[in-house]
């Protein structure tokens, strides 16, 4: 694409990004078919080695065997749909405008547009879904499934599971016929952040923390060309509780809040750090009692649990906080971390003044409960304190519908990218409607990274104008052969227009 | 949305920040029977007062008026297409996830996806489509039909019609019934890099300069809470020419190049700034004669005409350009700029070993015609000489379906945003298929700023999970009192997949 000297750290990275170019044109010409096959042909053999990646991953996240086998039925499936999705084709969104001499602004040519994909994707692969979000994770299907090229930088925690993920992705892909350099693995820091600086690169996508992601972020930014950079960064996911939901169902939220915090030992970017609920509520007894039957975990990666600690030893060192749960925080003889979780108690009053020590996440089994004594005041508060989440909650009683409650719920539209009624938000279900981003620092672009609209991240838009049929790409063919959805603007638009004039 | 202090430059600005940012939430509200009917009222106001608007626009930018009064139908056009849009309700893309206790992954809840709009855009108007792209143009209609307050800079070349414009989109937006808020006009540059910066503004669009529009872009990368920055920075725009079209058809491709450049005096984003010719081509004497046919044409700006002058004597004094026509640009005792245009012929060579001086746009009638010898090298050498462009254009001949030619168009197509066969880049029509975008730096970020795919930059997406209907926004209620597209996923999709696998 570009004659601009390689800034590559190694060799190895410079063989990576000449053949991930060199394969863009090429991939971005198979049809959906061939890709759709590509993609099941990488879950099959994902399917096939399961066994074996899960002792590895055992071995190097620590998580339970039975998360990590639901973290590859949704690895698999993530790939399954996907490949869906590309058969249908609705995603390239074909639109037809026919020429048209009488039109309103002046005789409108043939102009066919169609997404296309942008070229390689770096991906940064995230710690705590070692399937999910990492080597064959979700970043790497959808960029796959719109046609590009994927680069993933292995994540330091699980390199053994990494390149055994990459190995049968690659065997995989090969096997269906895809072009050689559509996928590769690259392990070091340097050259990751040689690749995001490489002119070959087009779009990268990053889960992690705040402070490694923003500087991607401005990395990307700061390019001679710029480039997309979508990371999830950060979210506190914030859960109110109404008055009438804790009279309803006390002991339900109390132990669903302690297993959401717990699970994946809160190591999970939509783990619940923050619950409201109203001031003298008889919910504490029943939040010790199921963090009681919590049993040690263990932590995804030295650097996580030392992380964890600093931060857990910030909260419930301050004087405008209570410890309701102390929990605890270890590290084993081996250098791994394990902890229980720990819960604290504050007021609104102790959120708003000291909310630049308390806002930040923890990203371990922590959550402080929040005591409000003003519903009315909720939306407000959650707007300002909480700007941009992944996800935020409401828990109301059956059929309750106040204005107070209308209000909380738009209030965090704004600011959240999935509002959940009930239930929590850990376990985000790969679908056509899911939302998984939000405002910044959820994401540095407001787009999702969970489910088949993850897609639209790594594709860009063609017209082409006055061209003959010999010269369009498939999907914008009169004879459609790829038989994906075309939207035809047909010539007399202006008139139309008239026609529907009245309908407001 | 946010207690971040401010940066407002002046009071008046503090002022109507907090004025859009107030707006906001109401204006997300509205109808599309409403907003459309605003969008309409803008164009029938402007509609009514044209003859006075002509008046002050032919003063301020020396345009032409018949030039202006086609600009003006597209401005209204453009406003009452996205009316229809709005009204339409697809660009919604209501997406419905059915709860589905049996979905592959584990039990789905009921989750439904909208686009909502992002919040305040700040606009800088630009300085050559005084209507299309200023006040009341694309960006402004985009942002309000897609929901969000918007705040104009006006452009310092034009700013009494800037204001008489803000007027009258003022007035039509209040007498249509939108909130207060919903639209300003702020003339400082200090108040407009302090609106960039302000945590209210959710994000931002630009056609302008590289140099401007790159450092404005930087501002917004670089903010606490950064936001997408929507900048049409540059574009040359190249020509091929077949040695097959050319034969066919010599002078119709010369006097449509001479025109296509001339046109606006050159002032278009989309003007062809390098014309591709087989080389001993008797297409010379044809240019120089339709060129002495282009009379002087007034420039928009005194800083357009500087620096088109410096730019114009760079290419023009080096010694591997030959001067074609040599063309002229002044300065008239008022101040004004006019300009005739100019013409120069250059060789392959000479353009890949002084590409940095040669390759920045011109901004006004002055073009470079590129002889080249081998016409299968110009794949490879268009995706390296003009790595990010607004329209790319092909001259074949009838019928002309070669491998060379074929390849052409691929490579354009991975650089340009529009590729056109026949005919010329500029006039771009306003329609559901155009595409005027590209990647960098015809585009700070590759989407459209033309047609109603623009609307889709100032949207973001929200997901709601098991929401009881009353607290549904209205495109995802299942009574869809807007009668807007919802596409619903059904529950037992993973049995729909299985019996979809046959089909690759």
């Amino acid at each position: 694409m570009s004659d601009t000297p390689s800034l590559a750290a190694s060799t190895a990275l410079s063989d990576v990004l000449t053949l991930a170019a060199t394969a863009a044109p090429a991939l971005a010409e198979t049809s959906p078919r061939d890709r759709a096959r590509a993609l099941v042909a990488v879950a099959d053999r994902l399917d096939e080695s399961a066994d074996e990646l899960f002792v590895i991953a055992v071995a190097e996240t620590g998580l339970a065997e039975g998360r990590l086998r639901g973290e590859m039925r949704r690895t698999t499936w993530q790939l399954r749909l996907f490949a869906e999705v590309v058969a249908e084709g609705s995603y390239l969104d074909a639109r037809i405008d026919d020429a048209d001499p009488d039109y309103v602004v002046g005789p409108r040519p043939d102009v066919r547009r169609v997404n296309v994909p942008v070229g390689p994707i770096l991906v940064f692969a995230a710690s705590n879904f070692p399937f999910a979000f990492s080597v064959a994770g979700g970043d790497t299907a959808a960029a796959l499934a719109a046609g590009n090229p994927v680069i993933v930088k292995a994540h330091e925690g699980h390199p053994r599971l990494s390149r055994a993920t990459a190995r049968i992705v690659t065997d995989a892909l090969a096997s269906a016929g895809l072009p050689d350099g559509v996928f590769a693995l690259i392990e070091s820091r340097d050259d990751a952040v040689a690749a995001l600086r490489d002119e070959r690169v087009r779009a990268a996508s990053f889960t992690g923390s705040t402070s490694a992601g923003r500087a991607l972020a401005d990395i990307a930014a700061s390019r001679p060309s710029p480039i997309p950079f979508y990371g999830e960064l950060g979210s506190v996911n914030p859960v109110f509780v109404t008055e009438a939901a804790l009279q309803e169902n006390p002991a339900d939220i109390a132990e669903g809040y302690v297993t959401s915090v717990s699970g994946s030992c809160g190591q999970l970017c939509t783990k619940p750090g923050f619950l409201f609920v109203p001031s003298h509520t008889p919910i504490a007894e029943t939040i010790i009692e199921a963090a009681a039957k919590v049993g040690e975990h263990s932590e995804l990666t030295p650097g996580v649990t030392a992380g964890y600690a600093r931060r857990r030893d910030t909260i419930t060192g301050r004087g405008d906080v209570t410890t309701l749960v102390p929990g605890s925080v270890r590290v084993d003889d081996d250098g791994f971390g394990w902890a229980t979780p720990t819960f604290v108690v504050t007021s609104v009053d102790a959120l708003v003044s000291g909310r630049d020590a308390l806002l930040d996440e923890a990203f371990g089994p922590l959550s402080v409960i929040v005591e409000y004594d003003d519903a009315a005041a909720l939306p407000e508060l959650a707007e300002r304190l909480f700007p941009g989440n992944l996800t935020a909650t409401v828990h109301a009683a059956s059929g309750e519908d106040t204005p107070e409650l209308a209000a909380l719920v738009r209030s965090l539209m704004r600011v959240s990218g999935r509002v959940l009624f009930g239930g929590w938000p850990t376990g985000v279900s790969v679908t056509a409607a899911m939302q998984h981003g939000g405002p910044y620092p959820a994401a540095t672009v407001d787009s999702t990274s969970v489910g088949t609209a993850a897609i639209g991240r790594f594709l860009r838009s063609v017209a082409y104008q006055n061209a003959p049929q010999s010269m369009l790409p498939p999907p914008l063919r009169d004879d459609n052969p790829w038989h994906i959805p075309q939207r035809r603007s047909p010539k007399g638009l202006s008139s139309l227009w008239g026609s529907l004039t009245g309908r407001y």
